[in-house]
């Protein structure tokens, strides 16, 4: 990070991570001699609420307890959607079945999902991401749910304009093959797989 | 049951309760004063027993306590795949994650579920069915599951030899419009749809 910003190429943070506000996620890789600031991550929560507000969205939320002030401005009475993020602990039998109760008594159920990630690697090993919990949300109720962080196509479509760059001088560099890499190349930028995190062989469909 | 009984017709009670062993289940009925035996029952765990010992597969048990009796006589070391039932309060972060690691560090991952229903209602409402959790571990893996219950096309055809019926000359009675009615339609039975039980309007796309 160091030698790239140096370098002066433009930098973006691109993470569906929804276990914790930008502000302790940044505080964390700062504290692990990370050069990144708040306003250099581009982040499904926040991209989500401006969604809710324009669209007068009120959610029922299925998030971890570390995101909820992301949303501390947005009215959640009376809900009429559902937003799913990696939720964690908070993935209970009791909670899951709630947030399908919400949707299934919606004459028209809106679901909106921080990602759609199917895994990912903690130290004591490979846990369900929240596209998991997202699938068995749009069986249950018979709904495609709106995924608002990697790889929706306007998610990478933010991080370009906060950086002012077109997406054929982009690239993008993680470790998920299809929120990273794939969304990415959807959006017209080149990516790089790096064989770090979760990374594992890559599937032949996956040229 | 009285009636269908005295006239001669054959009866058979296919179930996806997969939260009780047949004996307990059985018992609940003969309780509520239902005229039923084990005998007459065609339920999904002893035909997934079947296919595991057919095919010598070892599983890892996701399933409700209460079921685990049916898999007594069944290799459970060394796992070479996963058996998914309507697992109720046993559906926990880390029971999922489990199921999940056991799956994804197969070569070729396989998964049995029991049933793969939508939701279903208890006394304090409705509850996400087994399919919900079977299609988080599907994407999780990107693998198909196979299943053993109904609408398994296997499953009917099986109640049906069991009675010596040709599907033609027999009807469906349920309240659930994909695993009782379309399970037993793509069989070439007729079915009824109970207004009782998870009844909810009948979307339009199932006619």
């Amino acid at each position: 990070l160091h030698r790239i910003k140096a370098s002066g190429l433009k930098l973006r943070f691109c993470t569906n991570e929804t276990q914790a506000t930008r502000e302790k996620f940044v505080k964390k890789l700062q504290g692990l001699g990370f050069d990144i600031s708040v306003a250099e991550v581009t982040a499904p929560a926040p991209a989500a609420c401006r969604i809710l507000k324009e669209r007068s969205l009120r959610p029922h939320l299925l998030v971890h307890n570390d995101l909820v002030p992301e949303f501390a401005e947005i009215d959640k009475t009376n809900p009429n959607c559902v937003v799913i993020g990696d939720a964690a602990e908070n993935f209970t039998y009791a909670n899951l079945n709630e947030a399908f109760q919400v949707l299934i008594g919606m004459e028209k159920p809106v679901l909106l999902s921080l990602g759609r990630g199917r895994y990912y690697k903690e130290t004591d090993g490979l846990k369900l991401d929240v596209g998991a919990y997202m699938k068995a949300l749009e069986y249950a109720c018979d709904v495609q749910a709106e995924v608002v962080g990697k790889p929706a196509k306007m998610f990478f479509e933010s991080a370009l304009a906060e950086m002012g760059v077109p997406p054929e001088q982009a690239i993008m560099i993680g470790d998920d093959i299809e929120s990273d890499v794939g969304g990415a190349q959807q959006c017209g930028m080149r990516a790089l797989q790096v064989r770090t995190g979760k990374y594992r062989s890559v599937p032949a469909r996956h040229p």
